[in-house]
């Protein structure tokens, strides 16, 4: 570019840019498009093998709990991956052991890891509609709420095709083993259509996601130098409603406190003691109102201050975004949004102040006619990059000591009751997610975009951030790498409940979306 | 009056009008002292008859639900009245009889009626700190608080006396058979010292008080003739804190209701929907504390427009009680009180919005990170005379509407959720007890006030209304008389609970105060 800038007074030069501009996307998008072609032309001649492939892994229960056979998936796993000659291992941790893959390629530009997780969520076959979760079943289509319909079909014979709504039910289908699957498949249609990869590549499945990562970490510290890479893709989570393949960049942090506001020290008769006994159910809804909107907007000193805005390529990407917000309220039966932030895409990507949990005296058939003794709320605070956990509580307890409380951390003895007429007690967590958010505008953010972008029959969803919370931080902190997030499952599969599922086009798609991943680089 | 006001001219006049004023409140100090004396003298010389005869009476289970029981009782009871010459007859109900007696005096100026119930709560003897609650027990004084100090001690032989803070524990010693013996004994007492009644008594004792009174006022419809009366003295409840003989002339009213907020039709994740899905904990913290201060001033438009002021005499008696505020408050282990009135006393003479209890989510162990689908408060309102529990009700609603909020009364379809963005649901009970109060300032009043007055040693403690509710407006309805509220139990009888007791000087100070209201009367 250096040297085109240079004679950028000839004439001749501008024939040459625009004919350039003109043919190098043509000439990428005709590699492009014979990537996807290819990588789709094996998935359409092999759907019954990977089918049959996955429905084997499927078989094998994988509840984070059940070591025996979360130790089994891993043997299995192993044995998939090394049938694809990735270099595997069984590594141990204090609990399930992680796979680790690697799969060097010689003067490969730069080096992809990819983390799954391998286990589970518990189950209740009882509350599975007519299948079990670990017999992996064929339905044409998704179960209508609280039907059995329509009802399981048997798998096809070799010359039926099958059909993208299709879905496989059984735990563990989309939280989180379709990666799996869908990334040696993408490896197999690479290798079967000759095309040579250009990236190292490494794989680190976990085995006790479900179960709260306690392992994990300490595994990333002592294997660090094991887990270099240009960029870690997270994959695990389902795509945008709209089925797009979807990148996000960034997940929300959370961090969770209750706070309990006191009247007497048991409850008293509302007749005796009505308009002079404290009401602690009325000091705590002033204490929220106070806080907070109905629109969301917070409305404690600071809480905004830290937000790290959006660049406007990021603002651009939530834009472009189709809205959902009509079908999701439709979903969930209201019409009546918090209406700070124009969307929910751009809602999420801002902190918020959530009452998750209200509780004072009695309501219903146990209603009694008195003053409650105290009356709790429980909050969470979700965070976006470089807003502090500690920093957020703080704010939340200076709020409330502005308002005239006197902050506890503790139940107050009598003594303190007698000495503050205004008192709450807080309880927060001492840990918190931190937010994490990769910007789209570094190089391998626009690189990753690119390749998605060109193999993608649908313009790929970008989420600067999920509203949700993942520990990504600590990834981030440990191996100060880039991390994106790449789901491929439905958003509607019925994650940590009865009845997962996975879409087959979900599959399909989520394959050429791994294959454009898998071949990254400057086209 | 007449004749002196037509002499006002004559000097003689002004020296008859000084020597009258004071002879004749002398004159009646005199005989006051005299009743007062009469009485005490009586007590003090058959204590030993009288607590062994309300021994007896304690010793016949009462719950409410126990008819066997209960009806020995009224046959009991009716033989104590028989012996004192009331002409008594028990009057079936559809549940447990009616005691009823009449003693009538020739030439009286006025009727008297007394209304007690013998009926008792449930008790759970094994919950009672080694005591049976039908096996009277003295002790040394009152229970300390987690202990079973001081321990039982015998009844005295007949040479000693008893000490006014001893107590009989035992269920319905207070709560409400304290009144009977009470009331007996005075008679007694007026019999043995030769004092005439002046007045026509009448009795009604309620069988099944503690069960809701399902059957007392078809009973009153149905005997209404019989019934009529020129005040009617409800004996029941404790006296104020000071021990003072108490007269309570009104209650409040009270009427429940219930308010749901809506957000989701099921609880989402905080993560993803915080900040846009509607919390419908932070609407109901808003709502609520539209509604009303901190400092228990209701901002509902309209709520204190029905209120009959306090006429200054009321205000006075008020002004003139001991305030309890400083005991009460070390008592529940608070220190700020909502402080729209200037007192307690004043607070409840005044409606009162009270929450009773909050619920949304989950709070505690339970929280959990998400937007709840709906958020619930149940409150009462307390009523003050001329309050109409349907127009405080419906003023309530008038105001979440005027919030913005959609009213319905039933769980709202889906229609309905998508329909309004702000959906409120209010329960509330179609009955309400509306407030009775009978004015201060009526004849009968001041006559009553001025006979407790001069026969007591404690200067009696007037309320204008209890801040607690009773359904005194029933008898008040049906029968068109004045109702005092006339009780003589201590305040700390532990009233519908475990361990319910008498303090022996309350019924000593109580069978002065009934034999005051017995010979009622111009003086």
């Amino acid at each position: 570019m250096k040297k085109i800038k240079a004679k950028l007074t000839s004439p001749h030069v501008w024939i040459f840019i625009v004919v350039t501009a003109l043919i190098v996307p043509f000439s990428a998008q005709a590699r492009q498009d014979n990537l996807q072609q290819e990588v789709r032309k094996y998935r359409t001649s092999h759907e019954h093998k990977i089918i049959d492939e996955f429905v084997e892994l499927l078989s094998i229960p994988n509840v984070s709990s059940d070591h025996v056979n979360v130790r089994k998936n891993a043997e299995h796993i192993l044995k998939m991956m090394e049938k694809r000659g990735i270099a595997t291992q069984i590594m141990e941790t204090a609990g399930n052991p992680v796979v680790f893959g690697e799969l060097k390629v010689p003067g490969a530009a730069r080096t992809l890891m990819f983390y799954v997780h391998y286990d589970g969520q518990p189950v209740d076959p009882s509350s599975w509609t007519e299948t079990h979760p670990f017999k992996p079943t064929l339905r044409p289509g998704k179960l209508k709420a609280g039907t059995a319909e329509p009802k399981p079909i048997p798998y096809p014979d070799p010359s039926t095709k099958y059909d993208e709504d299709w879905r496989i039910y059984a735990r563990g289908t989309s939280d989180d083993r379709a990666p799996i699957i869908g990334i040696l498949t993408a490896l197999d249609a690479l290798h079967e259509g000759g095309i040579p990869l250009r990236n190292n590549l490494k794989f680190i499945l976990e085995g006790e996601e479900e179960a709260g990562s306690t392992n994990l970490f300490p595994f990333l510290r002592e294997h660090k130098d094991l887990l270099t890479c240009d960029v870690l893709f997270m994959c695990d989570g389902p795509t945008y409603y709209s089925g797009a393949p979807t990148l996000f960049f960034g997940v929300r942090g959370i961090t969770s406190m209750q706070i309990t506001v006191y009247g007497p020290n048991a409850s008293v008769h509302s007749g005796h003691y009505g308009n002079w006994v404290p009401n602690p159910g009325i000091r705590l809804a002033h204490l929220l109102a106070s806080m907070r909107g109905t629109n969301g907007r917070v409305k404690i000193e600071g809480f905004y201050d830290t937000v790290v805005p959006l660049t406007e390529n990021e603002i651009n990407a939530l834009k472009a975004i189709p809205s959902y917000e009509a079908h999701i309220k439709e979903n969930y039966g209201f019409s009546g949004t918090e209406d700070y932030w124009p969307s929910l895409l751009e809602a999420v990507q801002n902190p918020a102040l959530n009452v998750n949990g209200l509780n004072s005296g009695w309501v219903g058939d146990q209603a009694r006619t008195i003053i409650p003794s105290s009356a709790t709320a429980a909050l969470d605070i979700r965070m976006v990059k470089d807003n502090d956990p500690k920093d957020m509580v703080q704010k939340v307890i200076n709020h409330i000591k502005q308002q005239g409380y006197h902050v506890v951390y503790a139940e107050p003895d009598l003594e303190t009751r007698m000495k503050y007429p205004f008192l709450a007690r807080v309880r927060h967590t001492e840990s918190g997610y931190k937010a994490s958010r990769t910007s789209m505008d570094l190089p391998i953010s626009k690189l990753v975009i690119r390749a998605l972008v060109a193999h993608s029959d649908k313009k790929p969803v970008l989420l600067p951030s999920l509203g949700g919370s993942l520990p990504i931080y600590m990834f981030e902190d440990l191996l100060q790498v880039p991390i994106i997030g790449l789901p491929i499952a439905n958003h509607d599969n019925n994650q940590h409940q009865p009845d997962e599922n996975l879409r087959i086009g979900n599959l399909w798609t989520g394959i050429e979306t791994y294959a454009a991943i898998l071949m990254l680089g400057e086209d």
